[in-house]
């Protein structure tokens, strides 16, 4: 069902809400990083991640009757602010489950774009069977975080206009979290290239789909303290994670200090805000993580979204 | 000798070194500017800022005799990178001469595109009879930061760029130090159309241009304590002048709050580091300095070159 296709038909559903990002070059972290880098910039996308193209796809998909009743989603990051955002512009009625102690500026946002914020005790709850309950009481929708062929789809369609921009790449890397991001992207990567080589690459403390991919089936692991945010799930998706096995030659894995510093690169040099989960796929690159044999290496850099506090703390090299 | 034919002459002089930076526009800002802005992204140009342009537009110039003696240029801020990699790029030696007390990480930037750097203390000596001693004693020529009419030509060519991208503005503010970039920009913007309305933006607490303005004639101000630092100019240039009295509706100026509120919007909403007086003229159009009438706008971001210590006191809101 996730083919290129599919992921077409989602490009030219979400064309006119979604913002196609600027692919972007330096040749600073190219001398740095010793390859040709094409960074797709998801950071400036609408929301500040890429997270908007898959809600978008996904709430554009549901018919009359099912947007009447409206969606629900559970995320404490990027996901709800997307789903609030695609929601209010397809005139639909969102209700976001998220912690109580999710950061300030994530409550504001999600409530900023007009959804109802119902929130779950991180340590007493289990968010999924929450926002389950709503959408059954409800008749809501359930908008997934990743493992939803829609939104899959949506995420995969930012690969679709970098692949437009520059056809010739010899790899594809993008930070995986559930795993969304990577099945899109690289169902197009290898649908233009089946030669393309495409790595996920997660922080070395939330190593739960290269475990996975590693023993063949999916692993859970304890919640991961990384400071990526977005790459905090245990597990990769089922229905991700099968597309992950298909299309990823590795997983690559970088330290906390190589996102750290990554971020710290693309802020003074390159002059961008990404987030620490948005640098993940741009640190294997700085830090020399590909195999031989790649020179021009397209690196989406997933979302821009940091709290103030977080900068400071990485300003100062605390961390 | 300032015009348009000039200024196009930089442009192909230059257009092979420079980069073409991106115009952006931000919903967001937008909506709380009650404007259309068209953003211009010297943030993003090489060396952290549009006097690349200017200097690059001087060196190359110059005669072969003038190459081979080299060039020298005092400035503790992004002229001093701005010619240093200038310089290295047209195979010419450069001294630029800094005070003793610059940030470390512009000495070690500009060390690092090859100059020499020499030292001059910022209490007892004149930075510029330093320079012109060096030019006199070695033979180098002098690069001005901005009272020459090869430096605002060079600057001037953003404002050329932005117009063959968006040519239905309203009005154009650029951030006003010495003048050279606000001498070039509407130079360009005049000849394009005359009704172009423009403004040159300064901090209050640096406001020798507007003094200037008002009075009709150079005033000279004590040095002003701004947050901007490009802005520490205390009078403007006896080249430059002329051009903005002509050019010029109004000198605006906007608060150094105004100026960091204006970075951190930049920086967490459209997820790019300008510098404080990168973020002046955004600043003007985001707190309402603008006359009535002015629908869409051409705002210059100047420069990204951030310390991360001064960042990180925006980040915390202490200044």
């Amino acid at each position: 069902m996730l083919n290129l296709q599919f992921i077409r038909e989602a490009h030219e559903r979400i064309g006119t809400h979604v913002h196609r990002t600027p692919v972007v070059t330096s040749r600073t972290f190219d001398e740095a990083a010793g390859l040709r880098v094409f960074f797709k910039c998801e950071n400036f996308q609408r929301a500040g991640a890429f997270k908007f193209r898959g809600a978008t796809n996904k709430i554009l998909s549901l018919t009359g009757d099912e947007r009447r009743r409206g969606v629900v989603a559970f995320s404490s990051g990027n996901h709800a602010q997307a789903v609030a955002l695609a929601a209010r512009e397809a005139g639909v009625r969102a209700v976001i489950v998220m912690p109580t102690d999710a950061p300030r500026s994530k409550l504001a946002a999600t409530r900023g774009y007009g959804a109802e914020v119902m929130f779950y005790d991180r340590q007493r709850d289990d968010r999924e069977l929450v926002a389950r309950e709503i959408a059954e009481r409800d008749g809501r929708v359930v908008v997934p975080p990743y493992d939803d062929y829609f939104i899959m789809a949506g995420q995969g369609t930012c690969a679709l206009e970098l692949l437009e921009d520059v056809p010739d790449l010899d790899a594809l890397l993008t930070p995986c979290g559930g795993g969304g991001l990577f099945a899109g992207a690289s169902t197009v990567a290898k649908a233009f290239n089946p030669k393309l080589r495409c790595f996920p690459v997660e922080s070395e403390l939330s190593d739960d789909t290269r475990q996975s991919f590693v023993k063949g089936a999916r692993v859970c692991i304890a919640p991961p303290p990384t400071i990526a945010d977005g790459m905090r799930t245990q597990s990769p998706g089922a229905l991700t994670f099968p597309v992950l096995r298909e299309n990823a030659e590795d997983v690559l894995t970088v330290s906390e200090g190589q996102i750290v510093e990554t971020m710290r690169f693309l802020l003074f040099r390159m002059k961008i805000l990404v987030e620490p989960t948005g640098a993940v796929a741009a640190a294997a690159a700085l830090h020399g993580k590909l195999p031989a044999g790649i020179e021009r290496v397209g690196v989406v850099l997933s979302g821009g979204n940091v709290d103030a506090d977080v900068l400071s703390s990485i300003m100062e090299e605390k961390l």
